[in-house]
Parts: C-alpha cells; structure tokens; sequence
C-alpha cells in the first residue's frame, strides 16, 4: 500500500509504467547498501521518462535511475533520506539503428553491453567496450559510470566511444543530440558531462555508439615478468613493436593465481608458480601471424630481461582459457572474501614503487594478504586486502576504515586516483570531498545546482545533499 | 592613452603584464573580424592569471583569452562590445615536465602545438594532433577549441589526448587537475566541459597531454577512387586489412588540384587528373613492411574496383611530398579567394549523396565552383566555395550569406554539423541558435551563467550575449 505522498506521484505518471517494489531493484553487488523506493517505475519511451521527471520535480521526489544494477559504489541505491522513485531502463531496450558503414549504432539506454556487443557483431562489427558484468550491465549505467575494463588502453573508456546521447534532464526537457558524428564542434560537451554523472544530472535515454571494424589477427600470451616495473617497460616495449596495436594489458599477481588454485582449482593456469604475469592481446593487420608477432616480441623481450616464460595462445580457444582465467579473479576474490577493495589508478611510473610501499605499510599494520591486479595499460589496478590465511574478513571489521585510507592516501600521494573506473556513488563521497581540487568540486556544485536547482537527480551520489 | 576605466584596471593588475596595444593582437587570420581591446595581459604564471581575471571580474570587464590567434571563427577577437582585456598566453610557454615511460607531458597553454610535438620527438613519442597552423597555433588554443586536423581518425581531437588541465574560473579560482592518469573517475568532467568552449567559460592555463609511441612502420599512398562514395568503401576495407592502423585518410578532389596546378604549379602531383583521389596514411608493426601492406590493399581495393590508380611513397620524402601537397590546398583556396568556406561533418553514409545534392543545388543557384576536401575518416568536408573561372568573389558579395545558409541547411538535413572542427566562435553563434538543440542550448545557458554569472569571459562567443 502506498504512503499518500507516492500516491499522489503515483497519479502523475504515464499508465502501465508503475512495477512492484521488489528486493532486486534495491540491491547492490557488494551488499553495502540496501536501498529503498516509494515507487518503482519502468518507463517504454524517452517521453514517458521526461513525463516520469516532470512529475517527479512536481513533487519534490528524488530519482535513482537504474541500469543493470552491476555498479560497484552504491550509485543505483538510495538508502537514506525521503524515499526516492526508482527509474528502472529494463523496458527501453530498443537498438534504435546500426549502420555499419558508418561504423555507428545507436541503443536504447536498457540494453545490455553484451547486447549491443552482438549488435554490434551480427554486423561484423566491434563495440569494444569489455567488463566482466557485461551480460547484466546496461549500457546506459556503462556511460553514466564511464565503465572502464579490459580494453580501455586501446579503445579508451565508455566516454571515447560515445559519439552522442539522448537524455532527460531535471526539468523534464529532452536533448536530442543523437548524432552519428565523429566531429562536431558546436558548443559545450554536455554529451561527456553527463556521461559519468552516475544519474545526478540527468537520466541518459540512449546513446549512439562508435564501432570498429574488428583487428583480423588477434595474438594473446600469457608472460611471465619479474614485476610491475619490468610490465611496464615490457609494454612500452610492445606499443614499439605493435603500432598501437596492444588491446589489452592486464597485470596478474601471484595472490591472485593462489587464490584461483584455492577457490576454482579447475581452471586451467599456464604459469601456475608466476609471481607477477601479464596477459596481453594485440590487434593485428591481414599478412602478419599473431605467433610471429607475439614471438618477436618475447624474445626482445627476453633479451632483456623484461620477460622469464611465456605462454603463447596457439588456438582461439586456449586465449580464450587465459581470459577466462583473467575474469575469475574476482569471483575467487568473492570466495575468499576481501576486507577492502581499492579501484585505484596511478601515474605509470608511480606503480612499482607504489606496490612495494603501500604492501610494506600494509603488512607493518596488520596481518593481511594483498591481491594486484588490473588493467595495467592504463595505470589502473585492483588493490584489494584479504584475510591472513586462515582467518575471516570479519576480524579485520574494526581495521577496515583505516586499511581502506591508507590505500586511498598513498595513492593520492603520488598523484593517483581513488576512484579510476568504477565511480563515486555513494562509497566515495568523503573521498571526493577530501581530496577532490576544491576549485573543482566548487564547479561541479555551481552546475548541479544550475541543472538540478531542485536536487531531484540521485539525490546523495557524487556530491553530497547540500545541507548549505 | 588609456581611458580612466582601463587605468583604474590597470592598477589592480600584476605587475609587468601589461603590453603595447598593437594590431597583432587583434587580428584573424580570415580578415572578417577586427578585435578591439582596452589592455593587453601578457602573464607569466597561473597565479598571475588568477590575478587578472579577479580585476577584471571586479571591474567588470570582459577577457578574451589569446593564444596563437590562428582561430578560423572569430574566437579571439571581439569586434563589439565594451573594448575588452585581451589575456595573451605568449609568456606562458614552458614545458612543465615530460614523462617517456608514461606517455604524457604536460605543457603550458601558450607553448605552440609544434614545440610540443617537438618535445614529445626528443623523447622518442609522438603527440598526434596535427594542424596545418601548428607552428603558431597554441596548444591552449587547440584544446580551447578542441581542434580537429589529420589524424583524428585515429588518434581523436584534442579532447581525446588530454588527460588533464589546469584552469582559472571566471572567479579567479584555480582548477588544479594536471592528473597524470589515464582512467579517473571522480565526478564531472570538468575537463571535457572547458575543452572546446572556446574561451567561455575559463582560462586553460597549461595541460596534462597524451603521448603515444610512434609506430615503427609508417606507408603513405595516394590513390585515386571513382568517388566519394568508393572512397569510403576503400577506408572500411583499409581498416579491415590495417587493425586500427589507419591514421590519416583524405578526400582531394579535382578542383583542388586544378586550383594548386593554377596558383602554386611548383607542388608536384602524383596523379593531376584525378576527379577524386585519397591520401592514406598507416601506421605498421614492427615486420610489417608498409609497401607490402599498401599494396596487398591496392590490389585488393582494385579487384573491387574501388581504385583506379594510385601511387604508394617509396621513401619518407615522396611521402612529405604527398603531404605537402594535401597541406598546401588551403593556400591555394586562399590565393583563388573563396566565397565562402564551410567546415562541416556529415554520417559517413550521407556524404556521397551530400556532394551531388549539394553541388546541384548550387550550381542551380550561383555560377561558381566548389573545391571539396578534407577528413573523409572523420566525416568531416571543407566544402568550399569559388568564383567561376575568370570572375572574382567580390562579384558574389550579396549571394555570400544565402549560398552558406544553402549548405548549411543541406548539411544539417542530413544529421550533419555546421561546425565540424573550427568550433562556433563569433562566426556560428546565429547558426548555433537556429539549429543547436533547444534542450542542449538551454543546459549551455545554464552552466555558462553559474560559472561565469557576470558574464566576463570571451562576451559573445559560443553563445549570444544574453540581452534577457
């Protein structure tokens, strides 16, 4: 039964839009937040969703729109305050159009990546953007994160293939700015302001989409090196070698490959004793064997010292095993159980030193393990502390805060990030407000306010609720 | 002798930046704007520029920011108006620091687009934007405007290869975000936003720059192509066979090369009777000879019969030879002496039909001749008009303003852009208002007043001066 207030909301909007409140719509992966909603709505058009806002801003409710619901810091659930209506995109699933030959499609804000990847494939095209959750993430939730993952080195984030986007914002207008434009200097790029929003400016309705023709040759090895300085100098190394061509370049700790014997001992570990490796994937042109390319580079590679085995993928199916080993460190994380987790990102040449020194404090603190591992390429890595063997997450409850800030101060402190791909959300709002450039966090408060006088976006996420 | 307002500005301002009021400073170089200015600031630090802004903020007085003036929409200069502080970046020229290993360098807003290329080549790295204005052009300038230029297909436009900037706000406070990072998802993109506002919004004052490693193969060749439409068939195919490799691919069209065979007959032209012809650039992994390559396409390309001959570079110098020409169609155009210039974007698909549609309708319309070029990849056309043979542009005078508004409408029918890469400048403001999104314009509006609310930055460009 509804509260009279919802009611009266409930009588604002569009017919047939309205959906039980159920425990999913108010769940986060990680099961820090539990969220709440007076009403949930599902809107089937851009105007039932400027309808829906209208309403909303009528009646003073905030909005927590809602992708797939894979995002990792708390943006799709609201927990505290009024009780907001929960805009759910799982009926705006349509893919509105592909061309192809212009190497562009545009989606609906539902759909899920994995869908708009086989779009994009049943054309013979590529949509490169790659995550673990893509079979749940929606690509509206993608862009309004900037989601990151495995092939962001080469293609960039969620924002570098975004060419245009449709969107609701707090007044209820809608910008119809859907072009399929490579270039198009006219004005300011509201397009990448709300990308990365995390819903707290507008609700983004649909998004066309860059594609590209897929490399005709892909290598993949998995290569062991000494550390994370010798992987770095071994993917400058590569980008030498391969004009551009690396697409992924991702950092394994030898934590990590334990965990996996520990947890999910049936996938298959090509360097099982490895205490640093990398896997890495190249793009290559038509007359160029991906074995001849990725040898020439390991034995350069070896020449120097950059590299001590490697394992060169001579099927698609074994480089398909070496991803599936890749994207099961998390899921082994899961198993363990981490105390922290730290989606950390550093200057390149910061990284080494990082890891030995934030390993060095960690362990003079506490008694913990330590799982690296990420997106290398792009200075982005996992940090992420586990329980002494044999012990549980839930005795380090009284540490967590501390550990947690050390991370973050030790990142900050060489320039990094606290926050590389997955976001500020709710979890690092304090974060944000600590260490964010005042001047900055200043702005970004003149625009919310300008945009959304009235605070109905997302209310909490990002910034936190004016109490000013 | 400055007027009593100017000196009392004058008084408030740093000390010894104040600098002789000489044409050069308020020119442009397409001759249509005429700039006034009440002083010219020439600071050396950030600080000093937080400084000015904050006079001229108390005295009211607009600032239009300055850096290599090569701007083709009027950005630079304001005609009318209160006679603003013209803010030149001349002194703000140092390389802050280059970093190899990361692929990043960070440069001060006045330092020219070439001497940071510059830099990038002594540390073995590239930095891609490439302009036929680099010389003078500042890399401020460049990201003010997010220029576009010849190989954004690849590598993207200026925004694509910024990673970070540092910024005075119309307040005078200082955005410190001079990140070294490639991934860094910590609320809005104020970056993005400053980025091609061309002056309207902040001072860029110095940026954190992309670098990549410089392929190690590069292969050059013009090939001529039964028309627009082959044309873009032959890139899909080229990004086909080249992963990714394609890094410039320009449209010429025969009037161009009848233009330069007219006014510079010592430029060398591989292929003089070409209706249409493409220069394309790739960049090749180390083993990969680039003739191979090209002419595995070339073969390819003409089995298809998407190419009817070509010339591919057999060294370094018949490929600056190449570019030399494709570089020097602008000056021709400026020896003709257009009617009038267009730099518009088109979805590649609708590129061919604009051509025809556009061509027949002026010819329709005008006895003149249209010159055709530019970044075919990017979508992106010069679509610029001449005199017929034997008259002079003077005689078009009052056809001028209907002609552009022709195109313009043709383009925009289309889903293109009346401003692909120059940016909106003074030039496109009314254009910006008629075709711009209302929705879009309307959120423009909103953030330029709640950053800028006394309205001081670069009055009148980009958006109108509210009269409301």
């Amino acid at each position: 039964m509804l509260n009279p207030a919802d009611e009266q909301l409930a009588a604002m909007l569009p017919d047939g839009v309205l959906r039980p409140v159920t425990p999913a719509y108010l769940e986060e992966p990680r099961g820090r937040y539990h969220g709440q909603a007076g009403l949930i709505a599902a809107p089937r058009t851009t105007d039932e969703v400027a309808q829906i806002v209208r309403a909303c801003a009528a009646a003073r409710v905030g909005i927590v729109t809602r992708g797939g619901g894979t995002g990792l810091v708390g943006g799709q659930v609201m927990p505290d305050g009024p009780a907001p209506l929960v805009l759910s995109l799982e009926r705006m699933t349509a893919l509105r159009g592909i061309w192809p030959e212009e190497n562009v499609l545009v989606a609906e804000a539902g759909m899920t990546l994995q869908a708009v990847r086989d779009a994009a494939e049943n054309h013979g095209r590529l949509f490169p953007l790659s995550l673990a959750s893509q079979g749940t993430a929606a690509i509206g939730g993608c862009l309004s994160t900037n989601a990151g993952g495995v092939t962001a080195l080469r293609y960039g984030t969620a924002r570098a293939l975004c060419l245009g986007i449709e969107a609701v914002l707090p007044d209820g207008s809608i910008v119809n700015d859907l072009k399929r434009l490579r270039k198009d200097n006219t004005g300011y790029d509201l397009r990448d302001l709300l990308i990365g929003a995390e819903g707290s400016l507008g609700v983004i309705t649909a998004a066309s989409l860059k594609l590209v023709v897929p490399p005709p040759n892909i290598g993949t090895a998995m290569l062991e090196v000494p550390g994370p300085e010798a992987a770095l100098t071994l993917l400058a190394l590569a980008e030498g070698h391969m004009a551009g061509g690396v697409t992924a370049f991702e950092l394994i700790g030898g934590q990590g490959l334990a965990f996996l014997a520990e947890t999910l001992p049936e996938i298959r570990q090509p360097l099982p004793k490895a205490h640093w490796s990398v896997l890495i994937e190249v793009g290559l042109p038509v007359g160029m064997a991906p074995d001849a390319a990725l040898e020439g580079l390991l034995s350069d590679a070896m020449e120097r010292g950059l590299v001590t085995d490697g394992v060169i993928a001579q099927s698609g199916q074994q480089a398909a095993g070496f991803w599936h080993l890749r994207e099961h460190i998390p899921e082994a994380n899961r198993r363990i159980g981490a105390i922290s987790s730290h989606d950390v990102s550093l200057p390149l040449s910061e990284i080494a030193a990082f890891i030995l020194d934030a390993g060095a404090a960690l362990a003079a603190r506490s008694d913990l393990r330590v799982n690296c591992f990420g997106h290398l390429g792009d200075g982005n890595l996992h940090f992420n502390l586990f329980p002494a063997a044999g012990r549980h997450r839930a005795e380090y409850d009284d540490q967590r805060k501390d550990l947690s800030l050390l991370v973050h101060e030790m990142v900050v402190a060489r320039g990094g990030s606290f926050s590389a791909e997955h976001g500020v959300g709710r979890l690092k709002v304090a974060e944000l407000e600590r260490w964010g450039d005042p001047a900055r966090l200043a702005a970004m408060r003149a625009i919310k306010s300008a945009l959304d006088p009235l605070g109905i976006m997302n209310p909490g996420a990002v910034l936190s609720q004016a109490s000013d």
